[in-house]
């Protein structure tokens, strides 16, 4: 077997067994392929496509590339989640502690934002003393403990994907199916959980620009998920505008919490609330999904998934006074609001061009050498279909550089559209794939 | 500008501009730009192919990576052969002489044999002290003297193709119409001759295995080769068996003799009088290619073309009494005789198997580095259509290396079918394309 033959065959269109694609991987990995090989090898990928058996052989074998947790020390099923990434998606430090709170088990390793897209881990980080880094056998006694616990994800995990996905960015190799879902799924298997659930965004502000296109993925993550004996479900949900109203590290986290009391934006608990259920569902602590549902609102109600939060910060070294007291949150010096140009209804919110204008303010990296700034971002005062006089606030942006906050405001103040007539209200939750 | 949109352009399908191919022929040229995007691309090229413009504005930008031959200090219209590359191709060494004693300048770079093919300057330096390599003055004296020169191509020829081959060969990135054109022509047009005559293979010995794709090819260098000012026509012609008897170097040059003689075997002679009649017509010396094909038969005759051979050699510091003496080239050693197993017809001699016996009998290399043995090689006694008797010596294998003319002689066994039938006659030249 050699790589020339592999590139070769998959250039004529032909299937790949899984010895050659776990030779492949194995090359990948131990550096003995050279990048110019596999990039061949990628965009033949691309051309050919690769049908379901490679999809899972090439994903089981990334997974294999490194270090597959073991969370069998853990009693109960264990449920991950995992988001294809958005603006304002600061759903995890929801979603886990609503689960956890009705008996579910989250072991999850997060990353951190790149480009437009935030990060858990960077959100995490702006809580005063939190530590995203635990040894295993801490992780491990905090999730039996408080049932939930959410760290970096580590080097050691699924290091084929790294090296592939760093080569994809720059070979124009990245919009492709089955090398999106194996990029996915090789790092959620190799986490270890029982059980997953997707979140997968469509629209402006996502890979995936619509619904066909992230059914396709979700029904593919699905059966990959499946084959490797995990139950996965997917959660197909609009990302045109930013979810909820943050959009930064510790704004978000502020949201967050807001949530948990019962006072966040709607949106944001809907989608929660919809993923809680499915995980407490796919957990074992509820016979169907609208039972999890039912759960989760209840756990939230009673302030049980609030209280799981706080627990969850304490055990990760934070301060879990930030719950009562947002000040201790790190702070912004410098805010511009934008402000609406006519009357009309808000009818887009462009969630690419908030998640840039926040990259912008200091929230996020342009290339992963950035330092970040915790406290920056933008908050919205107004979501698609409010309506609006001249002069509103529509947004404001904080941060504490005035050259980057400028930016932003004018990035953000782009992304806003104002029409004369209302819009169609937006629907959050398209579908549920996989149940 | 960059590389990354140049490669998502033409996965996409789009045409590349004739900046951005110049962008990257230069990126090549100077390693900034990494293989791995430059593989990307090349896969990309394979998918999606480029149309003609493209086609043209890549050889344009590899024939200007490097040195353009200056050859306007000799008068009269110079003209370049080139041929695809094959097993027992002797051509050069015939046509040259034939075409510069009718008065065409032919001033000639070759290579070296890779494989089963074999190269030109391999074959003139089996002539005891032959230099393949002259400073430009000495190259342009002597074609203006002597009517012809042939060295070997210099480093500084189409560098671009250099690099850009040395990595299709390792990503399975060599079949595509426009990639092949643009790395034969690139060189082709660098080295400054006012017209080409192009001898496309087509067979089992050659890298396109059927007329058809010859045809396509030899349309797309026709086209090529006009959109940069120079007359070119192109010749298909058959290397289903090898052309001639000999196959190896000090072998060759002996056959390209006896054809200059005027008793080499019958289809070397025919190929070697019709390219030599296109270069005579192509050069201004005939009224038509018929015309040309006349002169060149008269040179043949009248013993010209045998004297042009003799003071090219002299001229280039061989011994010319290798003429009259083949004792005086290098000498073999050990011989093996390989016989036919039956009565009948010989059905196919293939090429390429008679090529790899010749390689692995010391006359090639597998990789550049190895060192040949240039006495090496096999001589076919027979041909396609011969009647033959059980125990009829078919060919004889030469060397210096017991072991090595063993193997070559099991391999060349192989090329061999004998049937009871005779075959068809088999036709040399298929078309001429671009008059």
């Amino acid at each position: 077997m050699d790589m020339y033959g592999i590139i070769l065959k998959k250039r004529e269109g032909g299937a790949l067994t899984r010895d050659e694609i776990e030779y492949f991987v194995k090359g990948v990995t131990d550096g003995s392929i050279p990048d110019y090989q596999t990039s061949a090898l990628l965009m033949a990928i691309l051309w050919r496509g690769m049908d379901m058996d490679e999809t899972y052989a090439l994903t089981r074998a990334m997974k294999l590339s490194g270090d597959v947790v073991d969370l069998s020390g853990i009693d109960g099923i264990k449920v991950d989640k995992h988001s294809t990434g958005g603006v304002g998606d600061k759903t995890t430090l929801i979603v886990a502690p609503l689960a956890a709170a009705c008996g579910v088990k989250v072991a999850k390793m997060s990353g951190r934002g790149l480009g437009f897209t935030g990060g858990t881990v960077d959100k995490m980080e702006s809580i005063p003393g939190f530590k995203t880094a635990l040894e295993p056998e801490e992780f491990f006694k905090q999730v039996r403990e408080v049932g939930m616990s959410v760290i970096g994800q580590t080097a050691h995990v699924a290091p084929a994907d790294k090296k592939l996905y760093a080569l994809r960015d720059v070979t124009a190799t990245i919009d492709n199916l089955s090398l999106i879902t194996s990029s996915i799924m090789s790092k959620k298997l190799a986490c270890g959980s029982d059980a997953i659930v997707l979140d997968v965004k469509c629209g402006d502000g996502a890979f995936m620009k619509n619904e066909e296109m992230a059914a396709e993925l979700s029904n593919m993550m699905c059966e990959i998920g499946k084959a490797d004996g995990k139950k996965t479900v997917a959660v197909i949900t609009d990302m045109n505008q930013p979810l909820g109203n943050a959009v930064g590290n510790s704004l978000e986290v502020i949201e967050a919490i807001e949530v948990l009391k019962g006072h966040g934006p709607k949106d944001i608990e809907e989608l929660a609330l919809k993923l809680a259920g499915l995980m407490i569902y796919l957990g074992g602590h509820a016979k169907a999904a609208d039972e999890g549902h039912e759960k989760a609102k209840a756990a939230l109600e009673n302030g049980a998934a609030l209280e799981v939060f706080r627990r969850f910060v304490a055990a990760q070294g934070g301060n879990p006074g930030i719950v009562d007291d947002y000040k201790l949150l790190p702070q912004h010096s410098i805010e511009k609001e934008i402000r609406a140009s006519s009357d009309g209804y808000v009818a887009e919110i462009k969630a690419r061009g908030i998640g840039l204008a926040s990259q912008h303010s200091g929230a996020g990296r342009a290339t992963k050498e950035d330092e970040i700034d915790l406290s920056a971002g933008i908050y919205l005062s107004k979501k698609v279909g409010s309506a609006v006089k001249k002069g509103d606030v529509l947004a404001t942006v904080y941060g504490n550089d005035a050259g980057k906050v400028e930016r932003a405001a004018a990035e953000a103040e782009k992304a806003f559209k104002i029409s004369d007539k209302a819009p169609d209200a937006p629907v959050l939750i398209k579908r549920v794939i996989g149940l």
